[in-house]
């Protein structure tokens, strides 16, 4: 079992990283923060005859890295009440990989995974984050991950997160069913 | 009363684009295609002493025809049961702009805006559309612009959305009630 | 194909019936006003084990009305944001139907129904009354029933609904449809 | 600081009342069993010139218990992914209270209040027991009660809330806060 982390925010050392260092301590994982990759947004061609033109950024090695793990976390600041643009970019660009002939096992590989949605915002997460958590419902579903859990933490300011003792505890019962699955 | 339109889909003439005819439909309206754009990512520099780096694109210039409207239109497909990532990218920059200089009034002037929310997608949008609306919602409140209705249409394939006789008829609507308050 | 309409209001001729009308008219329906019934709390007693006692009220005539019908309609005024508590007393006793050797085909005959929700409130129904358009999509799918459509229609005092002009297309669509397929 | 449980379940000891035990253990409380009472459902006669009929049940007793309490506890199983009806006809009546002048301070005495909600289900809570929050959060807000925090516990069978690490971390948590706040 091996465990992928999907980055999606911009301040080295967040409270997003921080509270998903929580849920992953002492297990092994491999961390990919999109920020140091260029992502263009798709261009919807699924109508189009001779389908997507190849696009020429990092998606692909993004995905290499990505499809060898059981168990992927998509850990992301909240920003305006969902996920990253950055990690909206990534996940857009699935609807190609979908129809790419290199990638024709896309969809099964990813249905045999399982993810976990590790957010942290500063405006009542708790609340205000519960529409992002049921796209990635809908997400997971249309793709067939598994959804196994997720946590809101609360914080704005870089260490406010430390001061989220609820967010904390469901972060750490999380990295305890990660440990017990190993 | 003017119109601006932010286009967050990447099909010219799509199914979106389509129904938000239907609502300006004899209207004066600016369409900003954020396609032809460059937008970066934000930097979340909101915590950092000195503030956020200058970015070089065109975000700027996307602001700056959008500003001068009274009543804004955002127009996208759903891709992955949210809005495209493309307008995710813009609304992201938002938090520098509340913190931009040379956008001193920004708040001010979004709060005396009105928007809608058209948005087409292919995967029962009238339910699975919802937290993306719950979004919106949570997204103007923030910046203090009232939300005066929404459309999710239903369509998938170029031209399906003229089947879709209820979004086309509460398009219609909104087109009565933007012209009466022209 | 017939038609069940199952009325959660207390209102004679409220707003909610009122658009209820504008979707079914010309058409042949039964109306159950559950407000004439005496419907008492479920109490759960799957676990034990002799099983739910019976329950002396109308609980059995209602369902002996609905049970008929392919379509049902779901008619309900917003009450605090959610269904009327008399709708959710009827619908909370469908565990014990379930369950009940009286009705052994219950859950195999609600799977063949096709349904709709028709809802009226007064405090901005379109957004706030989402989530419970979302109880109804995780009711008919845990039931079996297939979820057509909604109109979330706004208005408070007597009559009101009239104003929604876009409740009462909406409303108008679903009539189209329901003639359509008789 | 004193604590008012309000339970809309039915089974002895069951699953909502073990958590909801975790979040107030060696807390003075008062337990409040909507099953023993009888709640009549509300008739809307706001609109009635000579408003609300007086209805003879014991909801005014319920009411005076729960009023003297700075914070109040909602504690309901997931019945239909949203609360019992019995705490759904015990809120549809406040409507009524909101005009009753026995009950002149009745929205102020609310809205001094700080509120929690701890709610158990079987069937994925954490994601479908989510509209539910999203309701009491308008509720709350309606009345002006401050919203301060919620479980969401997985069970079925009776003991099963036990296995549930996560939510009794998260009851546990709650239960910090409040003893802090004595």
């Amino acid at each position: 079992m091996t465990i992928g982390i999907i980055y999606g925010g911009t301040r080295p050392n967040g409270n997003t990283e921080a509270l998903t260092e929580r849920a992953v301590q002492d297990l092994p994982v491999e961390k990919i923060y999109l920020k140091d990759y260029k992502i263009k947004p798709i261009e919807d061609q699924r109508h189009n005859q001779r389908g997507f033109n190849e696009i020429n950024d990092d998606y692909d090695n993004i995905l290499d890295r990505i499809l060898p793990h059981d168990i992927l976390i998509f850990s992301t600041p909240i920003y305006w009440f969902s996920m990253s643009g950055t990690i909206k970019l990534f996940i857009d660009r699935w609807s190609q990989t979908l129809k790419d002939p290199n990638y024709p096992d896309f969809k099964n590989a990813m249905s045999s995974k399982k993810a976990y949605v590790i957010a942290v915002g500063g405006d009542n997460p708790l609340l205000k984050g519960l529409p992002m958590i049921e796209q990635f419902q809908y997400i997971f579903d249309f793709i067939g991950i598994s959804f196994e859990g997720y946590v809101l933490g609360t914080g704005n300011k870089p260490g406010e997160i430390f001061k989220d003792k609820q967010g904390l505890a469901v972060a750490g019962q999380i990295q305890k069913t990660l440990k017990a699955n190993r």
